[in-house]
């Protein structure tokens, strides 16, 4: 059995959707349990228990939503220190609006979570551009659900803009069923949890 | 007098287009220059002569095309070198398909050639979201040609999407008039060039 | 009358000792005045009323401390929304350990602020190469006091690994004298804050 | 048996003895085979017949020297369109002077490459900081080999400065270990090379 845990923040619900979207992409492989927390919910317990963390956060200034870095700041922090995550699958996805058709700021977000996770020493699965749904929503680094259309207007996130995140879960648990148990960092495991 | 050197690559035009787009708004500007050059054309005196240095780009694989890297690494480096464009104004810009809907790999595209001009000690303009045509053309770091529509086909670079270019032409020229003969940098033009 | 409004974050008071050297190169420069305040303690008004915002952290994760994020989230994407920042100065610095012989991760910490100053449409000041205690204190985007030396062993930020970040004070100041006041963004002042 | 492709850019002669570390630690793990090439040597076929792509670089204005980038345009980008390197494994590492005591640039040097290789939908290794030799010569996105001391010395890159390299070539081997042949992506393979 291989857990997913999936940590995120959402201001009008569709970073959460789109965790859903991962969540229910990781239910299709077998063995694979998807674990779905906001970043305020997500324990130190939880997160070291994970064989996979996938961060999620809207566009916020662009950048994540001040409630992942506190989780990055006040949970992983702990983990890093011990090398507790070193050698698990990380992943990232966001959403947003959009203005300005050229991704209203997702890429920097998506590459500063994906920066804490390399930070705690974990192997990333990125989005190749052959996934399917990645035309409607995604780039390299993850699944982007745009909650808004050319002219601004609100449109939510469609399914259609959801199937490349249902991808990204499915892809998630693939790698965490190809490197779980297995001698790949030096250094793995060295460390242990102290009070 | 204020000369803005514009120094681009392009490979089907769009960046052409677009690098037009910002000398048509740098001309509207009372005194001011423009003057395009491809990047491998751009030579180290027109560069050392340039009072503001505006680099584009079309997106290739999520970063600049190389030539727009060695031009940076054969011309740029030896300015470096010699702080010979410390406190000059710097500005940057893109163009890409956009597939996926979030920018197509334009953010990092942008902000890998900022990180350049940052290195040779510009001080950088930005895009506003408030200047007009952000909606249909850019991001924080610069504009961007969208030219392709969501469906993927193929639309070019419309008139639309060229207006936000322009205004960051005007935006250029302006910083250049505020910032031009000031004493700014501790260490400004301490060094001549030598052969 | 200049105003210099310093907002950072700090654990063990290093960010804190750089946020002062700073300070003390904006008092040197007639007419600047520095204010400075953590990221918990700067509100709206003051960061409305500031010609310049100069942002710091110290490295925590590879990113800014979530304190700072939150400054971002809470009081500037309020000013984001109305534009009010567009066209004044931006900064940053940051601290840290600098464990692994290469900044520590101080690159992406100081770009992610960057990035948030860059969405809030202000004019970026860079630290040139040939500012004085570069050598010891800084990279392209700012100031960075490293707090270990090469063997891990705790120094604390030194003297001389503040000085940079003394003269980034100068240089901000002298910024927000060339442009204040100037006409330079389109769009610049044309709303107003409401209640 | 796996191939490591390692492809790189050097002017000194630094990067060039990274890749070799790297590439002694590969050969320790057993059937993993190094193929060391320069940017300018490596062919699409090369490229295309290895299990794992590693990029090196040294830092030159803050990026990746042109060279690289001109491998990524001309060949990477051809298996890009194909998808033909989806899945597999992907590093980098850089070598540089660490000018300002804060990597001197290297921290986005290895993140651009990093990016190319995600465009490519390249599952990433990270370099865990409990990796050996990781107080020397890295940081979290790969090795870095410093070249000059914190008085600006040069030292060239000495043995203990290599040793995370070392180290990082046999994860990336085990990687490819882990995750060769296994079904991951969803797209994967589906194409095949056109003339």
């Amino acid at each position: 059995m291989s857990k997913i845990l999936i940590v995120y923040a959402s201001v009008y619900g569709n970073t959460k959707k789109m965790s859903e979207a991962i969540a229910d992409g990781v239910k299709t492989v077998k063995g694979a349990e998807a674990i779905i927390k906001t970043a305020e919910q997500a324990t130190l317990e939880e997160t070291a228990a994970a064989d996979a963390l996938v961060l999620g956060s809207p566009v916020h200034m662009g950048s994540p939503d001040w409630r992942v870095k506190q989780y990055i700041d006040k949970v992983c922090a702990k983990l890093w220190m011990e090398d507790r995550m070193v050698g698990k699958v990380g992943a990232v996805f966001t959403a947003g609006g959009g203005f300005g058709n050229a991704g209203g700021g997702c890429e920097i977000t998506l590459l500063a979570m994906m920066n804490n996770l390399v930070e705690l020493g974990m192997i990333i699965v990125p989005l190749p551009k052959n996934t399917p749904g990645y035309d409607k929503g995604g780039i390299q680094w993850g699944p982007y659900g745009r909650t808004m259309g050319e002219k601004m207007e609100q449109t939510g996130i469609t399914e259609e803009r959801m199937v490349a995140a249902h991808y990204h879960g499915i892809h998630i648990a693939r790698t965490v069923d190809a490197v779980k148990g297995k001698e790949i960092f030096s250094g793995r495991a060295e460390k242990v949890l102290q009070k």
